[in-house]
């Protein structure tokens, strides 16, 4: 968005949200399996890691689009938060700051955000695992931020090689960050159910001695390919 | 410093540091707190990061800078340690190198050393947390080193884009590490006390459902840099 | 190896291991003692980080050479993994998918295999640590993976600078991963213990306030090599 | 998309193109420069460098998601190319390999093909210098691939923190990438003209002596904001 | 190698290298080439990459190890090299030094040595293209280095994925740098003329218009594994 | 620097220069000379790379800190130039944005500033190779910036691991940038001549055949620290 002045700037204060039943059933289920169960798709990145271990959360996406080093607009998009939501921040350009601390988490856990996710930098780690306040962040780090430059809440944000939109749904736990968007939230629940069980099928499969290579069909395919099984390094040429 | 042959090596056996009761004060305080107190400066980047989680320790610098790889002047630093000091391990170029183990540290601990801060790799880990002594380091690694290149001991380092002396006292906790000029520790320990009490009180209002989008005044200076308040997306043309 | 239409592609079925009795005594001498007591070499590289803390395991390698992102090869591999192997997995070209997650783990115990050491991705980190299979990996992620690519099991392997062969001893900790050649592993155990006595008296020595910089004879090295002890920087030119 | 046993992959056959006299006088103006008219958007990121120096492009986007390493659905995109286009490659996950060289390079140019922007590695560099095919990628290497699994053509591709969608506009020289959308192109050319005029004007300022701090009002700002102009660094205490 | 004290360090003054002949005919084929002739193994990674454009060479491998840092032993190698080498310098651990310059370029030119391969920093780059002698490094920088740490000279050394041994042949060119085990030489020269021929009946079809996609038999491959060709994106449910 | 709300913001009008006649005989030596003949200091690493080749330039330093994506305070740094100085910027924290082009350069150019490091991003790189005006810089990218909040101008910098103090003379080539304290630049410039004249004995030695191993005393050296010359591989015990 632009206007004669530059990039327009807009906080959008009315955004429609996935059903928090919806997203409650999909924080128990983990990230790995909803991702594949939508088809290997949403994962935000190896970039974002979480400050704390054994959380698992579900939340709709409030996004903000930050300048670096700058979080006036985090302070903005606050008060556009609400119970069950969960804070994604980008920037229009890399940061380490420290964009988010514990005052910043303060405000927001009165309003019922269930976590934050930070393509930028997060500080006192140590306070906001106390108080229980899950971050996935690429940076820990302190450097301070200013309040200077205009940005943007609930618009489109790009994290990793992933679209956010607002109200979206964010997965988060030990493994990272993934979205299922707001529109594909119901499916995306029934996916990861029928995956769910499968995984459990197999599973049971698997842990009384049954292999994938047989289950999976894979002894022919890879045979097929080329693959072959020999008992000891056959005796080939130097050059092999 | 040079000489004809090349670069002059010292260890320096007299150093001034700040007085003990200020850095156990600014200990608890916290990295982050400290370096917006003091104009948000000192921070030592991101790429330091602890080996233990909830630790908070402050200590006066006993510098060393080494060649990569090479720990015999972390050995020539042991002897000009003291009661109250961090150690602090720069090198003339980037190593990877478990340049500091258990060993040491035992070393250490007999002086009353309360950490360490190592541009460096950091080896026996385990270790390391089992015995207490805490550790900032840039890479976890066991590539072992020698003892055959000159460096010095307590002379002026740089480690990420700051710069410590000897002396100077070092801040470390889950969020990283960050140093404060000798000269202004009792004025930081000031500067520190005070931004506590203004967080104390930004805390309780924020707690009490606050924004700080009101009493930051960002909502005047936001809209006045052009952020508008919008109920959805507002019809602007395909190119916005 | 190749043959007239590209890599030849292998799942060696018998290979040689060390000793388990070997490999045991191995396992809690932890890898940085074992990496200076062979000469300080075997260590696979600071990319290679635990996802779990506190454990140190030891094993016989099974090796992996897969296509980024295709774990169809790791399904063929488990079939040669028995009690006291450690799975080792690299990939022909780096790789940031989560090539390897629960249910490979759940296979993998059921025959007593002990680990996952993978220059690649992992998922599903909190069920891993839930089920106590211990795993070092270049990073966390849950991208998914496919099973179309051929690749090789128990055949020469490359991670970070080493070369690991099937049927070599992995050790790994909380330091990371190294690798012994199953040639050396007694002539390695004799060496690490013999290296375990050295360290003990070292210890003993550091404890009791003895420098590293005397009984190592530095002093007298460092002062031949130019460095001076200075009771402060002495009066050098501005330019020193 | 996905269907029951996993992602769906299509190629898209018929997709709309911006007009190619609007992306041809779009190529001169420069990424920077188009970059800023279209409110400081669209630039796929800094990891994205030119094999040559001194070409300016720009083209229609045809687009390609790939399995890492397997550039089977390269020789896919190829049939869809026409005059004007750009081809624009992206993987499921982060790709050294040399997936394109300057055989694909040759079928692309009987086509009119313009250029290729991929997010992996490019080989045969001095090659596709020679036919002057010119190149952006993320990595040059020549690691080989191989064509074994299914991915898209002319769907929907994300790349830094920028969305490719087929037939969008694509500008690229010795600064990198941009993309522009399609629906944007006329306005985004309109926005560029105008900015071109008004860069030539100020540039023409600033060479006859004229300073930015002033025309751009930026001496009453920086002053607003806190900047002191001093003679020296003032008498300040030792803390400043 | 260890000794009681360490590693052993020697300096292998008789290794056997390949026929100049061979090595002569594989310069001019170019990396990629090689390395697919040879089943897709020998490239040493994508962080060498050279310092001039469009030269292509090969040569007899005289290997370095050496501390990072310590170019000791590049001197030490200088007497071991001959007419059509090229020198291979490894460190024990990342180094980004500037180990090499001019004035060790002289000394290899006037024993006919073709090139430098170095897995750390290079400087002099302005001198070393004027004098015509080709470098592929991991760095460019002058950081200075010492001559205190002993290391080796022909023995096997690995980069990247990569095993070099004394006398096996080095092809770099633009695209970065391969290694061929001296065994296999005359092999791969073998395998790399008939994939030259085929490259280049392979570009004739492909200049002529025919596709990839046909004459790979791609079409139906990728139609087997799913891939559908559409006219646009089908009318598919939202969460498709 | 700070003050009551925050760090303090200054613009110094009088900063002191090293003498033209000495920074102008500088130039040419190049970086890697005068790094090594001021005791192997002053380099500001290798993340800094040149956007041309072949220039060597030295200049007086005027320094600019700025937030990160904010270029207002270069802006107000062009005031502060003269004849013969290098404009070089730090960050607050880590930018890829592209902070300065062909505008700025212009400007800088009136003023007879002789070139530009950043620890940034640059774009117009095409233009500013045709202006003639050098740049070395972290990035080259075109991600458009803002002027919104306050610097500094002419107040010790830091980049890298070394200080930069305005005034300061700063040397940069194709191998990178270095700065030499402008309290040491005559002494500098006294080393570096003499350093040159022993190079240029060492290269006609070293071109007339003799070895470095011989003429530094390297041979001997060597040996003590126990390399062995050996003819082969000795017939060591597998483990060796």
């Amino acid at each position: 968005m632009t206007n004669a002045h530059g990039p327009r700037h807009v906080v959008v204060t009315s955004i429609e949200r996935a059903p928090l039943d919806v997203v409650d059933q999909l924080a128990p289920i983990g990230t790995a399996t909803v991702h594949e169960a939508i088809g290997r798709r949403g994962y935000l990145g190896a970039h974002l890691t979480p400050i704390q271990q054994g959380t698992k959360v579900a939340g709709n996406a409030v996004t903000v689009l930050s300048h670096p080093g700058d979080n006036g607009m985090i302070h903005a998009a606050v008060e556009q938060c609400r119970e069950g939501d969960i804070l994604v921040v980008a920037n229009t350009a890399p940061s380490t700051h420290g964009m988010f601390g514990d005052l910043l988490a303060t405000s927001l856990m009165t309003r019922g955000v269930r976590g934050l996710v930070i393509d930028a930098g997060v500080r006192d780690t140590f306070d906001l695992r106390e108080m229980g306040f899950p971050v996935w962040s690429a940076h820990v780090g302190i450097q301070g931020t200013v309040k200077n430059t205009p940005g943007s809440v609930n618009v489109t944000i790009r994290i990793g090689d992933q679209v956010v939109n607002p109200g979206d749904v964010i997965c988060a736990d030990d493994d990272g960050v993934m979205v299922v968007a707001r529109s594909e939230s119901a499916w995306a629940l029934d996916q990861s159910n029928a995956r769910l069980a499968k995984e459990e099928s197999t599973r049971a499969k698997l842990a009384a001695g049954e292999l994938g290579l047989d289950f999976y069909g894979l002894r022919d395919k890879l045979t097929e390919m080329g693959v072959e099984w020999v008992e000891g390094l056959p005796d080939i040429p130097d050059h092999a």
